[in-house]
Order: structure tokens, then sequence, then C-alpha cells
């Protein structure tokens, strides 16, 4: 049994956590907390967690906490996890990092697009970037994980094959992503109000969201060279979810079939990344609550624009399920462990 | 391992028992039927279970499929079930069925309120009623399980113990339901679109939904008596749930505090019954996605009223883990097995 | 031309005032207060309002407004009413309260419920209770307008001339309500949140709801002695909308058509009434953005219990519609002027 | 008054035109078709407009018909229109056709699409595409009305002044747009029903919608020269509105603030057309219900591209409201006229 200590447990990835780690039968979960809600119970916060009736949220006092468990999932804010991170790794404990904390390489970058200074930029270099797909055997030594952002882990899977290969026109990327509610948090906002949200739909943050240079970093080392993208991003009416709809010209014509076949090829021995058929495109409701992406493609041969349609939970594939994933693999416990459930459906 | 069946697959309430069956690892589905889908493999109509590539829907020929499995599920529309339990009965199989069809002990009144007649009368009375928190030792050497409807399961459970005790007067329970629309099953009817049952809310088979006796029955058979009640069904515009509020003058003045007590010294030991703590009401959400049933108690001093509010997933404790629940009974297995996911939140 | 003047106008009530009288062609809106907001043009805080560009939110400098308009809409919290409602009164002005200030005849029991001191009792005898059905004749004169709760409007509508005529037992009565979310107000709270209610569905305050007095008060009335009712709150996951389901014990046998004729007298000369024929109840999306109140009626001759069902938008019948309804009535204006719109549908 | 027929009543444009025209007080309805439900008045089908409790839904004969008004909506599937709309123009009749019959003027173009041939071709020229905004002049004494397709009016209106200028590269844009459901029509659907649609999104008819033609036409003819485009469309958790992104390369650099002045410019004097300032893009809930169309615009400036954001009521702007706007026209009615509201906020 290992020893699991969740850093931020009242907001929306730190709670999606408990939820999957309640399936997860090889660890034990140590401890959670939670600025605001200290000293309650878990399920007087989260009625319907009451199997974690024995646990009460504590203060984050890094004295305490580093000698509750082995691994450390950080669920908090940007900015907040730095020192804690470093903190936890000083004591020799391994740490997922669920913020952006850790996954710009260039603290320059980082500052420009977060606004704030980075404490420990050496620690970049030691952090990997919790994509499995792509880097599993980094991650499985790695001591500090940078848990992707929810859009990147959608966009990146996608696009990766193809710029690899070269495929497509690296200035032609076009990324119109949309995001279930639940992205942007569990906060006090009017703007997030139900009768905002519902029966609305908006564009945010357009040609500014922070998620634009970790996903232009991760498509640039596929790449071996900078690649720059539109990247808009849109607030859906639902709760969990994102659906990324990304256009690039091809370099040279492949048909529909071809396309789905490079993905089918990359992704054959990966748990899940689900790949469709031709003539299929994948469905936001095909992912709700499981760790899974799908990918569909279409050719359009009218324009030659390869069309990438792909589909996670935001919570889960692009948060804490990836970071269980994460785990699991640094552990040496089966990847897929409490990751099996198939979507709500409907 | 045991062989499972299940006869209707297409349906809501089918493919959340392949749903959940898919984190069950003590059992093997064998064959699921449907007739609209007959030749098409699981993971065609449903995307998102692809681990049942496998399987394709099959015609129900009851000669070919009672050679199949130990157990089946029958998850078929109202009159459809009896002839397949029937011939399956005959056949030394186990029956779990989903639909109406043996609920009522009286094949007159089954007969009137379902409008068609009942063929096999005299199975009536080997059926068990499944829920297990009143009738789990009769489950246990069970071959036809009639398990429960949605509404009654949310009604009958809150209700039982006060009526068993005799602390409400029997001809003052109204009970105004409310449910989402999986309850109206995966058919295409105009009603039932998006547009019209989005940001709609309506009341419908006011004073005569088909559920009523079958809720008066159990409620008769725990008081010793006949009990009339008013039931009003309505249709809510969320996916799955069912929300229960329920009024009962009482005999004797009891506090809000003694209410839950009852309720607590009740289902103490039920795996899947949670009692609210005083203060504290249901949400829908506690539930989604899980077999637990969720109940709340206020005393109105100012009205002598008893106010019970109970909430279930109208699929899971509702229909297909209920249905799960009671093979796992038959069969020996533990019993929440499969069944311990927590609610999807948010 | 009357000059109109609004009091708080940036909550979902102040809001809904400045959309409805867009339409009004016989009106000025001479200014709109809000505290949050004060200095913003109305079409800043609201761009789907264009055509206030002209209009700043600014204060509530007493002082300044009274001189402003001749008619006030008070959309303010409760509570903060009386003050503002006594001094226009004093400076001679129109004043039509949207808040439960001055609703409640009996200064203690608003106490009571409201928990906050009355600071001008003498101010409830000269209110008037702005149902235009009952109390038509008293709003053309009145100078202090008690607008009616959402709930109450949807209860007291329909029970009214059951208990004038003395159909129903008086302590049999259970009204079982239902919300849409911008009831709850435009404001900063994570329970309201798009992802805590959105596939979610609720009780609350359960019997202890504030507008559990006011509409014993006007069912007293009608009466001719006091009634003590079960009252009970949901919340739905909808905009807007209130769906009533009352339930009561028949003093004497009538029929559903006979229960709908009785209906169908009363208010057959009503503009904003809508009686349901036999076998049909109101759906809520009859009602959205209008200022309609549907009902309908089953009598359950299996329990001898008359069901009614009616519905409301909230944030018209409900509040602002009403208020308007009042002011053409006051200002001799054609009483559905700006008020004709039919439902959105879908 | 002039007399005004509705061919094809009981769908969600039709339905949507006899919301608007109660509003109307210079016509007059003179009958209604539908198929499905002939012999039924309409407040039967939809209780929502009790004030057609005089209008019957009839058979669409056209002998019969023809006789009955001056100007024809046509609310009917594509294809169904081109008969109707010849013998009605014969008569001597004014007719706004809300399918896609004579939007496409290359005959075979419309024949690949909508893969039905076209049986009055020569009626093409006459037809004139009833966009306002751009063909205003020719509107005023066409006598047949091609009223635009909900996508090609929420994509047109943005892009046009930037394609007649010459200031985008024409082989680079890309259209990604996202309507709510009311778009699909009101049928029978399992696909369309409330439980598949709802928490759900996804992309549909990828590369292959039936509007890029339609899109491409008028493109085209500002641009003078033929454009191809990518278009794809999807599928919103909303019952009305679409949200188009529009992304394409900048010929010439010019900033935010200078796209939005050329948008500013060009539809100054436009009832119904409403430019956002810097720094905010439209939001669905913006148009609601009403017949304006909002746009916002970005300029990228790490990648030279100008994005578009535009939205309208799929309904209202995007057909129903629009055909209103053209009758208005036609009739030298003022052209806002019925067409005022403000949207349902919230």
């Amino acid at each position: 049994m290992f020893k699991v200590f969740i850093c931020g447990g009242s907001g929306y990835t730190g709670s999606e956590l408990l939820r999957i780690l309640a399936l997860h039968d090889e660890i034990e979960i140590t401890g959670v907390t939670s600025e605001k809600s200290a000293g309650m119970a878990v399920n007087e916060l989260f009625p319907a967690f009451f199997i974690y009736s024995h646990l009460k949220f504590e203060n984050l006092d890094i004295d305490k906490i580093k000698k509750k468990a082995d691994i450390y999932f950080l669920a908090l804010p940007h900015g907040k996890s730095q020192k804690i991170a470093a903190s936890l790794l000083e004591a020799g404990k391994k740490v997922i990092d669920l913020s952006a904390d850790f996954r710009i390489k260039d603290a320059s970058c980082y500052e420009k697009w977060y606004k704030t200074p980075h404490l420990f930029p050496s620690l970049l270099n030691d952090a990997v970037y919790g994509l499995p797909e792509i880097y599993r055997e980094k991650i499985k030594n790695a001591s500090l994980i940078a848990n992707p952002g929810c859009y990147p882990t959608s966009v990146i899977l996608p696009l990766y094959p193809f710029i690899k290969k070269r495929i497509i026109e690296i200035d032609s990327i076009v990324v119109d992503s949309k995001s279930g509610t639940s992205g942007a948090g569990r906060k006090a906002e009017v703007t997030l109000n139900y009768c905002e949200v519902n029966e609305d739909f908006r564009a945010y943050n357009v040609a500014k969201h922070r998620h634009t240079p970790e996903i232009e970093q991760e498509l640039s080392f596929a790449f071996g060279g900078f690649i720059t993208i539109d990247f808009t991003t849109h607030l859906l009416p639902v709760n969990r979810g994102i659906l990324s709809t990304i256009y690039a010209k091809l370099k040279k014509k492949i048909s529909t079939k071809e396309a789905l076949e490079i993905l089918k090829e990359t992704y054959e021995n990966e748990p899940f990344v689900k790949v469709m058929d031709e003539g299929q495109v994948p469905s936001l409701k095909y992912v709700k609550g499981t760790n899974y992406c799908y990918i569909g493609a279409v050719v359009n041969e009218r324009t030659d624009r390869l069309i990438l349609i792909s589909t996670i939970d935001n919570l889960v594939k692009g948060a804490s399920g990836q970071a269980i994933q994460n785990m699991n693999i640094i552990c040496g416990i089966e990847e897929t462990k409490a990751l099996k459930s198939l979507a709500l459906t409907p």
C-alpha cells in the first residue's frame, strides 16, 4: 500500500482525486488539505463522498504533512505549488503537481504568461511533463511530475504524430477548443453562476489563453523547431469535458483513412487513447467520468486541410485521472488501476 | 465466473447493465440482444463502450439464448418479459426482470394499470420483489426477481420504517416525485427532444402513474392493511436521478432528530442507504452514477407533518444497479461488487 | 409619458424591469441605481441591453433620485426597501416595492421570518398587495404596492377560488414548489455555480421558507380564518420559471371538470391567467419570458384530493412583469402594455 | 393590414414566425399549414400560443391557400418549397422562402450538395438572397426572397467587409461554428433526445455541411472571385443560438482596433448588427430570442490572424426574424417592427 497525500482537496481536481482513488486498492490516503475547509470532514463538504468520514481537511503545514506519505498530489492554484513541491522533493518525496508551475521549461516564458515569478527555475529541468503517451519512460523514474493542462492534453495527443512526421504546415495550425465549466474551478463568481452559463456559450481569453505556450512547447519539441498556433477557448454549458477541433494545412495529400491509420499506429498500445473509424468523430459524452481520449480525423479534400477532433474529460484525463495514471506508473502499479470506468451514459 | 446474458441491451437500463458490469470481475457477459440493433457490435451503437467490440447484439431467440448463461437480465418493455422469463425459468435459469411484469402480486391489478393481460399469473407468487433492504433473505434463493421500479425504490425506502412503526397517518401520504429524463427510455419522440425538455419542467400522468400500485402494494405489506397514496411524477431536465419529496401527517409528535434516528436504525447495516444528519437534505448529485439511496427528514412542527426527501439514480439503484445487487446476492458474490463508485461530482 | 425610476438595476429583477420596459412606449426610464456598478453604463454590464447606452447606474442617493420620476420600482434586497419607500412616499411618489418588506401585514410576523426589525410598521396598512387578480381596485389608487413574491403568486392564484368557496379541507394543504435558479438572485456563491446546479435538483429551506407566511396570509384572508400550509421549495436546473404542485383534500366530491370550471369562471376576464382544459397540465415552458400564469387541475378520485398545478415565470409574473402590470394599473395605461410577448419556444 | 400566410407552422421556424408576429400590429395571419397537425388548433399543439385559438392548421392545398394572403412564408423542408413558391409567384404573390431551395444561384451546385434536382432553376435568378445588410435595395422590390441559412448569416456578416476590402488571405479562412439544438428541427430522432444532447457536445457533417456552398457563394460575390472555406459545425446543448469563431490570415497588419472600426463603419446604420468594443467578444445570451447579430474581433499579433466571433439566434436572425425583417422591407413597414425585443436575460 502506497501512502498518498492530497494538497488542495476542496476544488474540482482535488475532489476528483478523492473520487477516483476511492476505487484504488493499492493506495491509502493519509491526508488532504484545504485552506477554506480546514477542520471539516471530507464528507461534510462533499456528502457524496461518505467513505471519507474519517478524513478531515487540514491546513497545509509543510512540516507536518511531509511525514505523512510517499506520494503527494498538488491540486493547488498556479503559483502555489512551487514552494511546496520544492520542500517535498527535498524531503525525498514524489510529487505530482496538477498546476502549471512546472510545465513550462523556460522560466521567463512561464513568468510572461502567468505574470508571476518562478521561484525554483532549477527544478524545471527535473520535472517530467506527465503525458504518458509521450514521456512514459521518463515518468517511471521521475520525482516531480508536471501534470499536463486539460486543453494541452486534448490538443497534443491528436497533433503529435502529424507534427512528428511533418505531414502538416506548421504555421497553419488553428485550435478551436471548448471546455465544460468545471474547467473554471470551484469558486464564487457571478460569471460562473448557473444562470449566466446555462443556455450561453462564449469564447474567453481570445488569443491569450495561458495554455498556449504549453501546447506550443510540446509541439515544438515534437517538431524540433518553434511552432506558434492560434488557440481559442470557449465555455460550454456542460459540467465536464473538452472537445478540441484542430485545423492544419496538409503538406502533402493524404486521405482521411491514412490520417486515421497514422493515429492508430501511434496509439495502438495506449490503454487510454481511442481512435475513431472513418466516418465517425468523437462526442464529449464518450469520455464523461473517464480517463480516455477519443480522436477522430477528416481530411477536407476541397481545402487540403486536416481536421482533427479530440475529446477528454477535463477533470480526468485532463487532470486528476492523468495524475493517477502517472502515480500508477511511478509506483509500478498496473497503469489502468482505478481508471477503468466506462463513460456515464447517458 | 458466472455467465450472464442481457435481453434488451440497447435501451438505457440495458446499456447501464453493460456499463456497470464492465467493472465486475466475477461475471462474464455471454450475450446481449436488441431488436433494432441486431448484428451491430455493442461499441458501434455505444462508442463509449469500446471494451465490448467483441460482443454483437443478437435477436432474442429463446432457444438459442437459453443455453448461453446462468443468469438473465431482462431489460425489456413492460409486457415483453413474461414469456421470456417463463421459458428461462423452465430451463432452470435465474431471471432478474427489470420490467414491471412480475412486481404486482395481484394479476388483475397489473392488468388494470398496465392495460395488458398477464399470461403467467402463477409465476407472480414465486417472484421475489428485489428490494434487498426488505427482502434480502428471500432474494438469496429466488429464481425470479421482480426488480423494483425506480420511483417505488425512492419512495418505499424512506416510508417503510414509519409505516411499519405506525408513526404516520396512512391516509395522509402525498408523494411528489421528480425524475431525470432517462426514466422515459431511449426512444424517438418529439416530446423527449432536447429542445422540448431543456429549460422545461412538467408533471405527467397526474393521478395515474403506473408505479402507484407498486408503491401501494409494498407500503400495504409493511402496514398490514391497504394504503392509498397521492403520487405525482414530474420530468426534470437532467439525465439521471430521482428526488422524491414525501409528506405525511404524524400520528404522534416526534422530532426531526427522532425521525432521523428511526431511519438510521433501520438502515444502519445497509451498504447502499445513507441517512443524512439533521439540518441536511439530500441532493440529486450525491447519487449520480451510483447505487446509493440518500434519505433526509424534517418534521414541520407548525403542521405536524413529516417530510421525507430521498434520492437515487433512476438507472442504478432505480434499475440496473439494484439488478446487479440482486445478482450478487443470488450468486453469493460480495453484495457491493462493481457497485462501489462514488457519484460523479460535479 | 410617465417618468420611471429603478432602484436596484443590476440584479435579476432589476434587469428584467429594464428588459420589459424596453417595449413600453408610454414610459421613460429616468434613472437606475446599483451599488456595485455605479458609474457604469447599463449596456456595459448587460451588453444585450444596448439601447441603454445613455443610462448609467448611479448611487442610491435619496435626495437626488426623489426628484427624478413619478413612479419608483424598488428591486432591492429584503430589508433595504423600507426607508427608501418611506422617503419616496413622503415626497408624494408612487412606489412599487419588489421586496418582501411591505407584504406581511403583521410586523411581528415579518420580523420573525425575516429576522430583521420593521422600521415603518405604520406603512403596512397603506401598502396594497399587488396581485391584480385579487386587489385590482385597491391597486388603482395605491401609493405603495407590495409586489407579491414569486412562489406566493404561483400558489395563491390556483388555490384562491377553492379556499374562497370552501371546497377543500384547509388543514390538508401541501404545496410542493420548484423554481428556476434565477430565483436565488444574481450573486457570487459556490452553491449557485453552474457545475453545482446543473444536473442537480434539491429541496431547500424545508419547512422554513420565508414565503410561507405570505402565502398563509393571503389564503387566510380569502378563507376568513387562519390557514397553515406545508410549503417545500426546490431548486430546478433551469434559468426561469416556477411550477407548483398543490395538494388538498376535498371537503365534498367534485370532478376534475368542475374544478377546472371553478378556475375558468374565476379568471375568465383576467388577461394573464390561463386555465388548461381537462387532461392537460401546464408546463414551465408555456410561460418563459411572459407574464402569464397557467393553471391545471386534476381530482384524484382514489384519494379525494384536488391536485392543482400552476406555472409562472418567476422573474415576470413572479416579480418584474407583475410590477409593471401594477404600474400600468396605477397609471391608467392599458394593463397588458409591454406584457404581451408569447413564451420563447423552444 | 397585410395578409400573411405560413406554410409549415409546426416546426421550429414556423412556430417562431407565429411567436414574433404576435407582436406585429400591421399584419394579419390568415392561415397556417401543417401536414402532421392539420385540423388541430395552433394552441392545442403549442399551448403557449393561446392567442391563436381561432387558427387551425390546414393541409397545404395550393389552390385554396393562394387566395388567402398577399405574402407567404414557406417554412418547409428543403426541396419542398420549389413547387409551392412557383405556384404562388405565378398567382402574383410575394414569397419568403426559409428553406435552402432558392439560395444557391447555381442549380448544379444546389443539386450536388442537397442531392435533389432543382425543378425551377429559372427562378434562381429572380430570387433575392434575403440578407438586408447586403441586399436591402433588391429586397424592396423582390417577389421571391431566399431567406439566408442560420450559419451563413452568422458567418457572412462578420467576414463581408474584410473580404470586400481584401484584408484577409482568402484561402486561409477557417470557420468553426456551434449551434443550439433547435437548428436540427422539431423531429423525433433518438440522437436529438434530451439525454443524448444534454451534457454532450459534438461536431457533425464535418467537411460536408450543406451551408458551405451558400457561405462560399456570398463571400465569392463580395470578393469577385471564388472562395473556398473550411466550415465545421457543432451541436451545442442549448435551445437557441449560433456562435461562429472565424479565423483568417491577414494580408496586411491591422490592429484589433482597426478591425473593429472596419466592422463599425460597415454596420453603423444597421439596426440589427452590433459591433463589440475592444476587449469584449459576444456571448450567445446577448441575442437569445432577438433579431440581433453581435460581432467581436481580435487580431492575434503572434500569428497575424484575424479572429472574428459572431452570434445570432438561429431561429430569429438566422431564420424567422430575418424573414419578418424581409417582409417589413417588402411591405414598406418600419424594418424593426415586431423585432425590438431585447434578449431574455438570463
